[in-house]
């Protein structure tokens, strides 16, 4: 299946909470997802890692989805993240963010025990059997525990009806490479590695799936335009700039350094959930100061 | 705190399901315990990683704690796993098993996102605080995604009151030479890795935790009794019959392997949870051989 | 120091041996150079890691220094490669090699035991004292068995008179970032993985060290070209026809596979030095057929 | 072929240099001979990794050998260690050590190039064509950069005359249970990686192949005793005193480590060979006080 591959940045916004565990605080939401949609998105995908989803109770889950359908309201697509450790719950969340209005998922196959790649691709078929939704495949070992070799990413989306977009978050530019040999080139790749975002694109990503923008604004969005203009140069000296605050987010935690980067910046989002601690000390004045300096 | 140590076994059944994603077997789970009691275990521990803690919903975890309390009604000390993503609800649980008259907690912190040594200290603060259980720290990390070196383990059971015993299940040997050396040889741990059991029990180990005698009975039982009496060459013989099945077990994932050895040998236990796949084919006429010439 | 940096494709032949260990075939070593100074290269790099340095006897070593700069004749820069375990050694090839007429040496320490910091560089100053040509610092780990950070790199650089280059091998994206980021874009770096050519000119790489042009004649040339002309698409569509080859010559060791293709083109160049064996049987057919639909 | 195996301690002396590089201190090496001869050991093995064989010239390799042969006088097997890159070189090298009356080979490949199983093989057999002397296969990655699995190494213990024991160094304990189970426990292994020298013996290794008691005494050799008297108890707090000593000499590099200890015992053995550096600072502060509390 061949949808139009979406073009640039997918933006992820976290997830505030209340105080004292008493669920998503539903105005800084909002906000957090208006904030982002001003910094020239090509799609925003909510409850992803970022979105502290694996901390999330089903209920919560539930009304983060629909808080995020009313707030992008058609401006972009907007994508739903599903990670979960049961076929049975991922299949479940599936339908659910159908029926409240989603327009695609992101699906991550999360283990306590390792999966074989059998095991792997009858998840996938269970969750793409329970949606009419398209789904982008996405990878990240480092959170999930489960790693998908590109030719099992690729042969998914061949033999999976429904499956359309992959999002490589390993880190390993030879694994773009190897989707882009793989497919011939037809299948688009996007790259969730926010300190590759240069080289990913200059491999041919379609585009960046990243939490940045919630700090950085549309500086995301300018690299990929920069790319697309054949302006080498200014893309690399733009990379450069951004790379500091990439890595940091990247080294920290997503949850845990956008969260107190936003509150640096004037838009409170809470802290993340415990037992991730909210970002402090000499980390939280290095923050201070990359932000500063952007 | 210091509990008198538990020497030899800590057995480790396996959780069966009904059908249809229809919840525990509780007849199929107490004929495992029953099971496992004839192996001659120092202790008992449920819900651990053997058991799919992971992959249960929290009624059926509740239900799985009162069923362990039950079968193996104070035979030898029950052991409840905790591994939870968030700490709200590791605590919870720790205050359920308390209750529910489990006499000892195993807990192990699962990381989606990266926890620091402040955050895995807090989570474990957090639970020792609310229950009057004593609690053996879990260190597991291909399986929970964190890693704590024995360093941290060490002083958090000199720290936290109520935590006393470590499991190590990294697999590296060195690290309980850093355990014994860091502790003078005060604080009891506990082997997880089943194909370093033999060595793990030279290195000064108090016991090897292990799902092993769900099929091979009390062979395990056996082997720490054979180094209790100096008899190395025994000990070593014994090793070397077993391993063959541990390595196996280790490499093709508790759950899956031990439900599929235990239908060979009789012990109707179903099958393990999706995504986990039951075992088939050539790896399943590979365990039957090994069960054959055990 | 600061020479005017080498911009482009910086090739490397491999060494032609003679039949019963009867030392470097002459004839064949020109042709070699010949071929290569054909290809476009900024500059010639001789007795470096697929010029199989590591196996030729002292003797041997000084004649194919003489042979390089006799061949290579001023047309672009020689540059000759230096990789020893004891620093006497390495002290030593530096000054024949300057007497010889070399125009730059690369150097590469190579371990047996483990070195430290203190000991690498003091390995580089001495070598760096004992002659006046100009040294470009080479890291390969995978080969020399010694990793170099970042941070060494560039304070070799910065504090040892001589040291004005940096090769980097390992094949690590963010190495190339933080040589731009710590030098502030000032020292020049070189991308000697060649499945890494197309990202490592994007970050910023000033060239790319490759024995490539051995088989692929002036395309990696063509590849600096097209970044440089800002020519994003093409230098991605060349990069990707080049891919099977570079991948194959990293994956199968240089000089084997090179020496295997030379003689698949019709310039014969011996085989590699034993215990490394010619490329034989299915691999052989694979590098048929792959230069075969370049 | 089967020699009787040795049981116990293989004792590795370290290599005294004259300054200024003037070759080996002929008088210092027969001290350390003699001093190792008093620690009980089953055999000596000279210009091993300790013995910095690597950073040695051809002339002064043979001369050690002539001078261990010498000193070692019959008194105990004389094994001679032979690292090479080129197959040729270590040809010449087994020749002339049963030229000049070693008892047998210790044979390791060193990579500059990677080499695969077929390279390793041919390597092996040509070593062992050119002698009578009967050889023990040694892998040890961490310095030699070819890594030899447990398969390949009973391999060419069962196809290639004339090898018939392994030295294994990797520091696995599960390529020792390999050995033990592809072999049917037929073939002695011992083990090279000092901090793991009581699991080794745990698991059946026929010896330890150690610089250690250069430092340490007959103190190893106890350790082997403790074992064969089934005294586990024993064997373990001996190992336990020990293990500050061999983990230091293990991680400084055991010819740094290895010289400083014997100066601050007051055996005078010279420094390691540039770029290799002595002990020093606070480092070798440290490495006095293990040595005065042992």
């Amino acid at each position: 299946m061949q949808h139009t591959p979406i073009r640039g940045i997918i933006a992820y916004p976290v997830t505030p909470f209340l105080a004292d565990d008493a669920g998503i605080d539903e105005a800084a939401f909002r906000r957090v997802l208006d904030a982002l949609l001003a910094t020239d998105p090509a799609a925003i995908a909510i409850l992803g890692s970022a979105g502290e989803s694996a901390y999330l109770r089903e209920a919560e889950w539930q009304r983060g989805v629909e808080l995020g359908v009313e707030a992008v309201g058609g401006k972009v697509p907007l994508i739903v993240g599903i990670g979960e450790l049961t076929t049975a719950a991922a299949v479940a969340k599936a339908r659910f963010a159908e029926r409240a209005g989603a327009d695609r998922l992101m699906v991550i196959p999360v283990s306590y025990w390792k999966l074989d790649e059998t095991e792997i691709f009858a998840h996938f078929e269970a969750v793409a059997a329970a949606t009419d939704l398209p789904i982008m495949v996405y990878n990240n070992p480092a959170t999930s525990g489960v790693d998908m070799p590109p030719a099992l990413l690729v042969r998914m989306v061949r033999e999976i009806p429904g499956i359309d977009l992959i999002k490589e978050s390993s880190g390993d530019i030879h694994r773009m490479h190897a989707i882009h040999e793989l497919s011939d080139g037809t299948i688009p790749f996007y790259n969730g590695a926010n300190h590759l975002a240069l080289e990913a694109l200059a491999a041919g990503a379609q585009g960046w799936c990243t939490a940045a923008p919630n700090l950085l604004g549309s500086q995301p969005a300018r690299l990929v335009a920069h790319i697309d203009a054949g302006e080498m140069e200014q893309a690399r000296a733009l990379f450069y700039t951004l790379l500091p605050v990439l890595r940091f987010i990247v080294q920290g935690g997503l949850p845990t350094t956008v969260k107190a980067g936003l509150r640096l910046q004037g838009l409170e989002a809470g802290d993340p959930r415990r037992p991730l601690r909210p970002l402090a000390g000499e980390r939280l004045e290095t923050l201070r100061h990359l932000l500063a300096t952007q």
